[in-house]
């Protein structure tokens, strides 16, 4: 018999297990998306009262509604929006919070093309008010899964505007970034990574 | 001729009028809604970089979407879900900045139903985790705005939660919270109370 969480998600095995042989858990093939890696996190974050951490909704421009009789509005023409901030924030010790979350297919370097002038523009806006403004980069193939600080990636962005790179090779990333633990809960355990660098 | 902002907005006065005379403008029958004034004094703040604050987009719950060939993506079912949180959020000087904005036609009290419990949850979790947490409460007759902070709200919850009234009169919000300079650049400058009282 399988144990399930209430959200109807099985029970694969216990927190308590040593971090060392955590690590031999394959967590490849799960069919999980960072986004839902992150959602499950900032959830666990939420329960335990360690932070609270919200994804945006996607933005739409809604056109038409109908309003049918006895029943709810439906929305009968709506297009998608481009985002003018990133995905997440909230907050953490009094802190605000805010990251973008993207993963790439490539083996090597992570495409810039993930990211957009406007959201880069916002992340330097969150810098510049002293926000904790970062972003997790995953590699599907390896689900490695690193925090780069919008410091360093506002660099590779403007190297690349110069003519440069259009990506950030992945040595670069393991050198200005941290790989941030992969465990069972909480999955992507970013604010670890925040503790250590901005609480310490 | 009027002159026009470059958003299209007609400029109905200079900024460099002195506080005194400014009083004597009309905000009345401007059409604004409670939220195009405080979209208009975000972005009001962000351009100047005093603060990063931005609206949520509103949640949907997409059903069915077509994709046209040569053109966008057109979503032709989707429905409208509740908030899970409050609509505004970003940062100023560090600290998470978390709000709501409701206005009533009411002219003497403000009704609880305008809020609900999973946005009060939300707020608590704010609390918790030391963010600055408040709502924005217009009485549209009058064109008061004031600026209640979330534990004061909590209380008038609570005491409907025990069979008390079902709003907060508006000489309680005069005593407990802080009405809120309402002026022409910015409109509506709720980041002047949140600096008398927690920046000094």
């Amino acid at each position: 018999m399988s144990i399930r969480y209430p959200n109807g998600k099985i029970f694969q095995g216990s927190s308590n297990i040593p971090i060392e042989s955590k690590k031999k858990f394959s967590y490849s093939n799960r069919g999980m998306t960072l986004e839902e890696d992150i959602n499950v996190t900032n959830h666990y974050y939420l329960e335990r009262q360690i932070a609270v951490i919200h994804k945006k909704p996607t933005p739409v421009q809604i056109v038409n509604v109908d309003y049918p009789k006895r029943s709810a509005a439906v929305i009968k023409e709506a297009y998608f929006k481009q985002a003018s901030t990133t995905d997440y924030n909230g907050v953490y010790k009094g802190r605000y919070i805010d990251f973008e979350a993207k993963e790439t297919k490539n083996k090597t370097s992570f495409p810039l093309q993930n990211f957009h002038d406007h959201q880069i523009l916002h992340m330097k806006n969150v810098k510049a008010q002293s926000g904790i403004c970062f972003v997790i980069l995953r590699f599907a193939t390896t689900e490695e899964v690193f925090f780069l600080e919008a410091d360093h990636l506002f660099l590779f962005w403007e190297r690349q505007k110069k003519g440069g790179r259009k990506s950030i090779s992945k040595s670069e990333i393991a050198e200005k970034g941290h790989m941030i633990p992969i465990g069972f809960q909480p999955r992507i355990d970013y604010i670890s990574i925040i503790d250590t660098f901005y609480f310490k």
